[in-house]
């Protein structure tokens, strides 16, 4: 029975089953109202369930509602409003500052959320299935990308997740590299980290290979022994990371179970990222897997277990999957399902 | 010699000819600093003509600056920044709010920016042309906007201005068209939004083509006569229009202009959006061709004509071109080359 206004388009995907990206959302105890523009009158009457209203000024349509109902008080995520909307809206009714105010309602999903994100890992794992034959030497990133990208979005019927990384040698060092020329050899190392979205719901997946051996498996060979050395050592922190899931441990302590891996072998300073992330309606949410979150995992959560090793200028190795716990309380790591 | 804060990729870029998707920009008289992440240390040090200040927490550190440097007044764009931030920064220091701020100062393109354009439209208008070959009867819009974005992104090595719109008969009655499994039929009327980025900078075309025949061209013949009719006045509109850009003009007069042929044919209310937009680093920028804007139309704007008429549940109508004012005050029809 909470009184809270939206405006980011995921937010409002899951309180009321339809988005879009011109929207206010009000939730008033029991009320819904989905606030937005000409053109997405028909389709938001056919899809949310909220009362669709239709104006040229959100904001003040807003406004009116709120004072027609005489509401008081209304909860809000700061960051999500521009200053002016904000203190525009301060005037007419007291703002109840809550920061993440949905993240934290959506990182418990339900036993519909998980199934729609299984399904969702388990089509972008099949992508990377089917981008293999598409491998070819003599091709740069570019050319992969847009082959692999045509899986993934069935040539462009599905969105993805983010922009996929393809990225070779020393490309792969940089953990955000962006897509180059540069072509691909036999014996190069490959980072492939791509996902899709299903029914909205994010998938996300990080590949190292040899693309000499045509597989998407996480048992990968080199014949380069320094390739090889820093695959095993990331695989292995994913492994023991992975087996050590608990329910009722705070998440923090998995990011310190891999990192400790990778210390031990002498590589420490090359893990230059969290651990991991939740994902859902957005691709980073809650909860976040990194050295500082004491929160508790818990039955319907759903993060990413990437650990990495970057050496500059040479390569680098990630290699993620996306666990959820079920409701049931077991721990499935999804993305392995191919 | 101003001082001024962005937060926004395009204005930065604009500023100092890099940017990334993590960064606060700070201009204090003559010196800029460029402050982000470590992601984009590298390429910002390479490529902005600003210092570049790598950081965790970027207001943090811009704050720091402005204490530093004793900064008193600083320009911001109130509607860039979340609640948070800008309390925050005013906090330390007197914001002065100026809307649009960034726009108003794009609004003008220089000669280099005027060509770049010009090559973003000519690029964006070709792929159009390669496109023609690539439409086939019995296959549906998703495949037809893959295959049309292919062209435009030539595989995927060049961003796309926005999604493309390719809508089929009663489809392409909706102005902002999403693409749907709506298939292509012999006699069907088809309409294709789109455009392209080079060099950061957007291009933007709508042409409404008979598949039939093959042709991009703005000479169109349709079997169904109705289609021909609302065509000629949309091509008329669209004529008068560009005919008329002057100088000194109040730009609401265009859209006046071709509001009224339109309605007198009859269908002023089935035009139901403006008459243009300004393009540039963004898609839409100033200056927009409505009926309120009276700016005057200066040398150095680039700016859409796009009247359309749409008939709910049958079809629509709209045809686009970007025009630039040269700095010799010539009035060119950009993506009419091709």
């Amino acid at each position: 029975m909470d009184n809270f206004i939206l405006n980011k388009e995921n937010e409002i995907y899951y309180e009321c089953g339809y988005s879009c990206d011109n929207v206010i959302f009000l939730n008033l105890g029991d009320e819904k109202y989905f606030i937005t523009d000409g053109r997405y009158t028909i389709d938001a009457t056919q899809n949310a369930t909220a009362e669709v209203i239709t104006t040229k000024n959100l904001l003040k349509t807003a406004k009116e509602i709120l004072l027609k109902k005489r509401i008081k008080k209304l909860k809000i995520d700061p960051a999500n409003w521009d200053y002016e909307s904000f203190v525009s809206l301060s005037k007419i009714v007291t703002l109840q500052k809550i920061p993440n105010y949905s993240h934290k309602k959506r990182m418990i999903k339900s036993q519909k959320e998980l199934e729609i994100i299984k399904k969702s890992v388990y089509l972008g794992a099949l992508a990377f299935e089917e981008f293999k034959t598409e491998i070819e030497f003599n091709i740069n990133e570019f050319e992969l990308s847009y082959r692999f990208k045509e899986k993934l979005s069935a040539r462009g019927s599905r969105d993805l997740s983010f922009e996929p990384i393809v990225a070779i040698n020393e490309n792969s060092a940089k953990p955000h590299a962006v897509v180059s020329e540069k072509i691909l050899n036999k014996n190069d190392i490959l980072l492939l980290d791509a996902g899709l979205k299903y029914q909205r719901y994010c998938s996300d997946r990080t590949r190292t290979i040899n693309p000499n051996n045509n597989s998407m498996s996480k048992i990968q060979k080199f014949e380069n022994s320094e390739y090889q050395k820093i695959y095993d050592i990331v695989l292995k922190a994913q492994e023991e990371a992975i087996k050590n899931i608990k329910i009722g441990m705070p998440i923090k302590k998995l990011d310190e179970i891999a990192r400790e891996v990778i210390t031990k072998a002498g590589y420490g300073e090359y893990f230059v990222h969290s651990l991991g992330h939740g994902v859902g309606l957005d691709i980073h949410e809650w909860p976040y897997v990194n050295s500082r979150n004491d929160i508790k995992i818990k039955e319907g959560m759903v993060f990413t277990i990437e650990p990495g090793i970057y050496l500059p200028d040479k390569f680098g190795v990630r290699i993620e999957d996306m666990v959820c716990i079920n409701l049931d309380g077991s721990v499935e790591v999804m993305s392995e399902y191919i």
